[in-house]
Formats: C-alpha cells, sequence, structure tokens
C-alpha cells in the first residue's frame, strides 16, 4: 500500500515511520542545502518518480530537512507532482504548509478548489480532506512542512468522498 | 530589549511568548495565503521596518503561519533585511531552516559563512551562533521555520564572540 502520497516511501513495506521522530540523532549538524538545476538540493537524496500508483500519480518527493537526524519539530519536504499528476485524496490529524515554488498547481481542500501560484503558502487545517493536483503541462512543485511526530494518513469517509464527488467546486476535480 | 531578531514583536513589552504555542486557538482553519506584491501574503500582517534596532538592523518580519491559532508545531515567518540589515548574532536551542526567496544574504553560523541566493535551504541546529546579514543592494528576504514552543535567544558567551571574531571566515562579517 502506497496510498499515502505525503508519506510515500521509496521502498515501504506497509509501516509508517516518521523519518527521525522517534530516533537518536543520526547527524544534527547546521548544514546548507544549495538549490541546484531542476530543483534538486545538495545533500537530499532525490526520490524516483513514481507513475503510477494507487491513488496517486507522478508524484517525486524529497525530504529536505528530517531525514538527518535534524531535531526540529517539523519536517520539510519538496514535492513535485509531474504532467497529470496528483497526490492522494486523503485526510490526516497533522496540518500541512505548502509553499507552491515551481509552476502552478490545484489544491482541494474540503470542498473548496484554489489554484496555488509562485509562493502562495496553504496551510491545511487538521482533519481536512485534501488533494494536490497539477492540470498543466510543466512540472507543478511545492514545499510541503509537517510535524515531525504525525499519524498516518486515512481515506475519506464515504459521506465525505460524496460531499466532495457532489461539490460544484471539487466534483470535476478530484481523482481517485 | 528587542535583542532578539527573529522574535522580534512590534509592541513587545520584553516578555517573550511564542505565538500560539499555548494559547487555544484562536482560528484553526485551512486558507490560501495569497502571495501579492513587494513580498506581502494575503490574511498576513505586515510589521513595519524599524530602522536600528539594539544589535540588529533593518529588519521586517512577517508571521505567515502560526498567529492565527494555527495547531501545527511549528510556525513559518517570513524575514526581510532591507539594505545593510543584519539580524542579531545570537544563539538558542531551538533550531532554524531558512529558505532564501529574495535576493541574496550572507548567513553566519559558528564559524562559517554562507552565502545564500535563490532557494537554498539552510539548517541550522541547536545552539550554533548565527547571524543573517544583507551585504547587498537589493532586500534579502527570507523564510524561517521555527518550532512554535522555543527558547530565547542568548548572547554568545565571551569565547564565542572571540572566536568569531578571530575566525578568518567570519571576522570580517559579524555585527554587534
Amino acid at each position: 500500500m502506497t496510498k499515502n502520497s505525503c508519506d510515500w516511501q521509496p521502498d515501504e513495506q506497509g509501516d509508517f515511520t516518521a523519518q527521525g521522530s522517534d530516533e537518536l540523532p543520526a547527524e544534527n549538524r547546521s548544514a546548507l542545502h544549495r538549490f541546484g538545476p531542476d530543483y534538486r538540493w545538495e545533500g537530499v537524496a532525490t526520490e524516483a518518480y513514481r507513475p503510477e500508483g494507487s491513488g496517486f500519480a507522478s508524484v517525486l518527493r524529497n525530504v529536505i530537512i528530517g531525514g538527518n537526524g535534524e531535531t526540529c519539530r517539523f519536517h520539510l519536504r519538496y514535492f513535485e507532482l509531474g504532467r497529470g499528476g496528483y497526490s492522494a485524496l486523503e485526510k490526516h490529524e497533522h496540518e500541512h504548509v505548502v509553499i507552491c515554488v515551481r509552476g502552478m498547481g490545484k489544491a482541494v481542500v474540503g470542498d473548496r478548489a484554489w489554484e496555488l501560484r509562485h509562493l502562495d503558502v496553504l496551510y491545511v487545517a487538521p482533519n481536512e480532506p485534501h488533494q494536490l493536483l497539477n492540470e498543466g503541462d510543466g512540472p507543478f512543485g511545492f514545499f510541503c512542512m509537517v510535524n515531525a511526530d504525525r499519524d498516518r494518513a486515512v481515506d475519506l469517509l464515504e459521506d465525505e468522498l460524496k460531499w466532495l464527488q457532489e461539490s460544484a467546486s471539487t466534483r470535476e476535480l478530484i481523482r481517485l
């Protein structure tokens, strides 16, 4: 099961572990992650595209802060959705803070749909169903910040799904 | 005392309170803070420049996430240093994650000095002395993420200050 796009792991075996949150720091030193071509950061592993998954498509994920024993109570990740890409439609107790930094995209949050453009900041409150989508031709890239200790995403309830499938703002947009 | 640039408050009376961390949320709803002209975000108060302070200069601060009862364990702020601006030379237990998004600047972290350019990500580990500086003509703007619950910054010890004043990388750079 790799349904949970936000915490998708390239080699996960089904168990969820928030990286670094319950472990002693492997390394906790000041560092500069220099920005490089094609939205890569020095010292940050690039996790390969997967063309298709279960409930998501074309999602790239880079953990910039949180994978090297950093002790802050939050992680900073960079996600990129390729053409036609979308994250899982999901909800969870933990919050998201999203900053759009590459191209543009759309966010479904509850029964609202917002366009995200350069440096727009999106806050997703606890338990709000949400999905990020790329409907354009170029890549849609964004930082996503989360608590280091966080719950796992869950599927929407039937009523919630029906609500989004019937809402004028979201019914044409959401992907399952 | 407004020495602590990172947590500088326009009307503070000397007491430190991490915004929103120990209070019931005033508002905790999903929101889009749209990016606007001159690096302002919709729904985010702009805190005016102060031309000069005690130990810092020309610092603008916007709390994008953390001032409206958001429950995530971190805050997202946008700081901007005007021409000749610098943050306080300080240290604290809590970590910083900095993303450069406007112009360029310099960061002193321990006895190293790094140039920060577009989308470079800097991690400052606990208790590392640090200072951010603008030595260019245009504004230097960056996101800065911190734990919602955090300690107050303190001045450097004499030995630490001496170390930076003698280090080849930092001695010409630091400002008191």
